[in-house]
């Protein structure tokens, strides 16, 4: 038995750390009450089920996505359209690289995502607002045709899935996966700009 | 056993039927068996596995879904921008109606889909012949810009992804995935046309 008091932040580290051993599918309460020496009943006080502790830790991973495109993208200086090519082109490579790297952990976000989960529907609402920021400023400055900031952003979103949801990821090791989604953010942007 | 000699054709609807009974994973060359009143083996001599048989099966399937589409668009009295739209539209109305009216079916193309088989690339390729078509004319015809029809038309196949391909099929029972189709569609008519 550890000697600290177990706080929710190190039982999320443990289930991290078992997660991306076993999956999602292996994975259990007891595996990480094991790693980290406590009974099963203490993570429970924390997490009242297996589905909660799968949340809490893919909503820190996916914090550290958000963080990863925030400072890829922080450049306001660009324009509008450079602006909005760097954040799709970086969406999509942030969660590439992230199959790559976290295999596991990405699964886990898959599941989530599949069951539309609170935590994979904040990350949505992340990512839409950062597009929405960029066609907000667009239309000001008349580098993009006027409409409702909204519903455009969501069409930008819509027609990117193939290159940022996770049920395409086992496309994205295709060869030509770079190429296609470069032609998708020109189409857009040919679609969106000011005429 | 049945009098009439068994060909490939009574298989495909046999194993059809089958496969809207017990769905992709249950189903087996036994249970079409004994639908046809056969011995597996007389299966077998037309088709050299299960992966064979659902093939078939949906390739047939997939041809009639084409027919539908082929028959929505056919009238090529309209203008270019106009026919994209149909086509576009009626390729995700098709699909949608499947997965109602064929879940178990759509079910099994989803599984080929996923593993790339050569009948689902060779639908792809049919979806991509049909856009790419329209973008032809429409270049021709001064109502799109010049670019280049291969790459234009599968920019716009990925571009609407969320709205055909069968990884989707869950989110098309949200009552707002209509408007946002329509949403992209546009988007991509705005990016495509000529300035």
């Amino acid at each position: 038995m550890r000697g600290e008091p177990l706080d929710a932040e190190t039982i999320v580290s443990a289930t991290e750390e078992v997660l991306r051993r076993h999956g999602p599918e292996k994975t259990t309460v007891l595996d990480v009450a094991r790693l980290l020496g406590v009974s099963h009943g203490s993570v429970y006080r924390h997490f009242p089920s297996k589905a909660a502790l799968r949340e809490a830790v893919i909503r820190r991973w996916l914090d550290r996505v958000q963080e990863d495109l925030a400072a890829a993208v922080q450049d306001s200086e660009l324009p509008p359209p450079d602006r909005l090519r760097g954040l799709l082109t970086t969406m999509f490579a942030v969660k590439r690289a992230k199959v790559g790297e976290d295999p596991e952990l990405f699964a886990t976000f898959r599941v989530l995502a599949a069951e539309h989960s609170t935590v994979s529907s904040a990350h949505v609402a992340f990512l839409l607002a950062q597009i929405r920021g960029i066609v907000v400023d667009g239309i000001a400055g008349g580098d993009f045709a006027a409409g409702e900031p909204e519903v455009i952003a969501r069409a930008i979103f819509n027609a990117t899935s193939r290159f940022h949801d996770p049920a395409h990821a086992a496309e994205w090791s295709s060869p030509e996966i770079e190429a296609e989604s470069a032609s998708v953010i020109s189409l857009i942007l040919d679609g969106i700009r000011a005429r």
